[in-house]
């Protein structure tokens, strides 16, 4: 491709909007345009990355068995009515009414009418197992649209259903699919990471999520070196600790803390480590009449809350964190020197498993500019109602797996694979006939691949002050001729269109810089657009036979053979010669 | 592809609502499946073919220098609202609210999104032409969606915008376009004729329509043998007679024709040529000041109306046909009997270019159960307010370039090119520097080709008793290898998958039927879904070293070598060996 017939344009400076890192680069190096909230073009430049990441989807899909299809994107309401879903995915979902005041949904995922297709047309056990997958548009309705393609409204999608006789059929398939998207996401040249996660709004049995590595990743990973235990944080186990509680040592007593509400401050000026302190949290959840109850959570001071642990306790699945009015009313104190000492029997207090198992802690006193040192359960307070495993894992925790300790790191969830056993096929009616002629209800797995957000993530995690550095199975040229002067010197642009032509020839997707510009100008767009092999052409390496090569991630350029740049881009490109 | 590994669904009965054959066909072969009112899922075997054709479209776009990107299908009112377009495209235009209250439709055509593209990425005619593309699903909210895919409410669609400096270039890109819709015809091995077409709701100036031609089309092409005219009928011109008006040979008289309203009926029952009678169509039509008028509209007996010509005429665009009130309010009289002789002055009589022409014709006599003969203009009645051309031409006409004359045929449009000119450029302010620094405002042309209606047109056009008769291009699989016994015979079971490995490696698409089943429920399914080549592999015939070969056109199968098969089929499908 030449550029003079290409489309680039490069911006010097990303709009102000942008936050993170790919945002900005994708609107400067001109991959995107934006259209509206959370809505992008995709241009020309981006375009062909997008397609690349697809192809390498759709090829690892077929590999493994799975048969492409196209659902509609508009789905009626109807049969998100049969799982009772149509009021449950809440205003995510773009609803729409036709001209016939018919409802319908510009579809967020497809379980609904893949599960009606099986219904109507798998009949029998034979039939089975059967893995469909699509890639196409869909359609979120953020709240909040944000970071460019990595949470747009409208993205691209590869969704796969799966359907099966019997668990360890569904089992099979998912490994399949586990192993399909480790070779997508090596295929494409991405630093990734395979996690146990939680089900979420999807609902089922096991899943798992894949992430491209980047610090600004919006989730965070626990992994364990010494294992293969990986998990999203959201997730991942605390082992409660081994050591049994120690025997009280200190006396209760009162600490002023006139400014110190944060843990980290309060053991600062007690000088004691954080570790020894213990923070509460206020929450209102409905009991089963329907009453607010109020509850006090306890964390270590250094601890973070799990809001999706929380969520999964008895009585908490609908939890909401309490408002200032209403803690003031159960503790008669306002947030910041909350604790569980002398509460009244309406305050449920639950404690983390790691503060059931602490002694002579530092804990809100329940009046301002106090907190109270020496705290011990049943000697100051009563035991918690509840003791769970409510806080996030830390750095250097024991692995649950007990094979060794979690490291932390942060990831861009591209891909989510997930057992969903009969929970669609159950409430949608989805059976076939057994060997015997009995009816049975179909197992299924569901899995997803981000396909437009892994662009974004791509760039998240390959980026430098020059740009962006997109792995070459994904970038949108693989090689670059910058020639200087194609526009006026003969030989300059004889040996350009040659090279060009035979880096076609070989199978190599090359852009040719032909536009004349200034050499900066090239080598700024070149190196912003993130292609990763750039060859120079000019004049005065042409009078001794040699061209200018240099990787995207070289420090600076060596000379070359004109003869020999061929084969070393076929080298580097992993290509035959 | 091993049918065992794929899903195959055919059906012995079509659902009773569809209509058209090619919708019939494609339920029945299990292609598509329908979701609701105008919505399909394409399944497996239907994809394959959906993607062939996606794919020789994108071939030839990107071989005449269009580039790809991807819009968003969510496009906001505001641009719409630049063109005048939210109102005017009505209710076919799908709307939508987001969370927020704000509107949206699901794109019908995206002529707003890629002049906003265009107004913000190009600056200097340096950058000009330019021509985008894109592959994509869009919905018209068709008020009675039906024949499948052929007038589906959601469709893949390939839409193109150029965009120009001055009308030359314009020119010149959309002869490009002309020439690559021909080619992507030709190579999908469609019977098709491009036509000059009316611009309708998009607008612009020149115009040409891509037909795939099937008895069961849609459209009326008119078409000169004898030269390289050809039209669609909406705006195929009727040349205006060559002989002069005869002068008036016969008296006035009314003549009873009791039950006769029929312009054939009343020639009949008179014993003269329908040709000799003309009919009287009542429209209505507001004037300047908003006022209906009435109008009569005179044609020749055998032509019909064109109501496209009609609604170019000066205050005629906003026309509708009178009501029977309407008509017995001006004439006094109820339709079947009316004319234009002894009207009122306020009705406006327009003829047809035919009937300016004629003498001593038959008409309504504006009396129930009576005709008038031997009227002339001029004498019974005054010369007509308008002479134009009204009608559709016939079977026969002279061709409007002057070199031959017309003959008929029927087609469905899969593509449709328009010169725009600077309609949306001039509404949306879409300018560029020229070579004097001065702002100018582009030229667009845009080019549309259904590409999920090439599917059904192609099978309106390529069926039998038996199913489909896809052309090779587009067919799901190039050939078929029917295996009989392929469950129970070892030396079955091995040539087949010999033989389907060489054609693999040989890159032909190829569908190994190794279901087991009996040979008649496989050769009616590998006919049904329209596989243009069959290989069947037995026992008998492998004794002697043979397998039967038979086109889907072929009335019968021929014996043929084992080892010549893969040479024969590399033949049939002009792939080199």
């Amino acid at each position: 491709m030449r550029a003079s017939q290409f489309f680039l344009a490069t911006q010097k400076e990303a709009p102000t909007e942008a936050e993170l890192i790919s945002h900005k680069l994708m609107l400067r190096a001109g991959l995107i345009k934006r259209l509206g909230s959370g809505l992008y073009s995709w241009m020309p430049l981006g375009l062909r990355v997008l397609r690349k990441v697809e192809a390498v989807v759709r090829e690892e899909m077929n590999k493994a068995g799975a048969l492409e299809l196209l659902m509609p994107a508009v789905q009626p309401k109807e049969l998100w009515e049969e799982t009772g879903r149509w009021a449950v995915f809440g205003p995510q979902m773009l609803k729409i009414r036709d001209r016939h005041e018919r409802d319908f949904c510009f579809g967020p995922t497809h379980e609904e009418v893949i599960t009606d297709i099986a219904r109507r047309e798998i009949r029998s056990y034979k039939q089975l197992p059967l893995n469909f997958y699509q890639i196409q548009t869909k359609f979120r309705d953020e709240i909040r649209p944000r970071f460019g393609v990595m949470r747009a409204r409208e993205f691209m999608m590869k969704d796969a259903y799966s359907f099966h006789t019997s668990f360890e059929s569904l089992e099979q398939t998912y490994d399949v699919m586990y192993q399909a998207y480790s070779k997508v996401f090596t295929r494409l040249g991405l630093k990734f990471r395979a996690v146990k996660a939680d089900t979420g709004a999807i609902g089922g049995d096991g899943s798992h999520e894949f992430h491209v590595l980047a610090d600004s990743g919006e989730d965070a990973l626990a992994y364990c070196e010494q294992s293969d235990y990986a998990a999203n944080v959201e997730l991942a186990e605390a082992l409660p600790p081994t050591a049994p509680r120690a025997a009280p040592a200190e006396a209760l007593r009162e600490v002023e803390t006139p400014r110190q509400t944060a843990c980290e401050d309060v053991a600062a000026l007690l000088g004691i480590p954080v570790q020894r302190t213990v923070k509460a949290i206020a929450l209102m959840a409905p009991d089963q009449a329907g009453t607010l109850q109020f509850h006090l959570l306890l964390l270590r001071g250094d601890h973070s809350l799990n809001e999706i642990k929380v969520a999964k306790l008895a009585g908490l699945a609908d939890f909401r964190f309490a408002s200032e009015d209403e803690i003031r009313a159960h503790l008669n104190c306002p947030p910041g020197f909350i604790g569980p000492v002398a509460v009244s029997e309406e305050v449920k207090v639950i404690a983390d498993a790691t503060v059931a198992a602490m002694s002579d802690f530092v804990c809100g006193a329940n009046k301002p500019k106090f907190h109270l040192a020496g705290v011990n359960f049943g000697r100051d307070l009563p035991e918690p109602v509840m003791v769970a495993d409510i806080r996030n894992v830390i750095e250097g925790d024991t692995s649950p797996d007990g094979k060794g300790t979690l490291s932390l790191c942060r990831g861009v969830e591209v891909g989510h694979i997930f057992q969903l056993r009969t929970k669609y096929a159950k409430a949608m009616n989805a059976t076939y006939l057994d060997e015997n002629g009995q009816t049975q209800v179909m197992e299924m797995g569901c899995y997803g691949i981000g396909v437009s957000r892994i662009v974004g993530a791509a760039i998240e995690q390959g980026n430098d002050a020059r740009g962006i550095v997109f792995p070459a199975a994904m970038a949108p040229f693989e090689v670059a001729i910058a020639a200087i002067g194609f526009d006026r010197s003969d030989i300059v642009r004889e040996a350009a269109l040659k090279l060009h032509d035979e880096l076609q020839t070989a199978g190599i997707d090359v852009l040719l810089d032909d536009r004349g510009e200034r050499p900066g100008v090239m080598f700024a767009d070149l190196e912003l657009i993130g292609i990763p092999h750039r060859v120079v052409i000019g004049d005065r390496g042409l009078q001794n036979g040699e061209v200018e090569y240099q990787a995207r991630t070289d420090a600076a350029a060596q000379a070359v053979a004109l003869t020999d740049i061929v084969g070393l881009l076929q080298k580097a490109l992993c290509r035959s010669a």
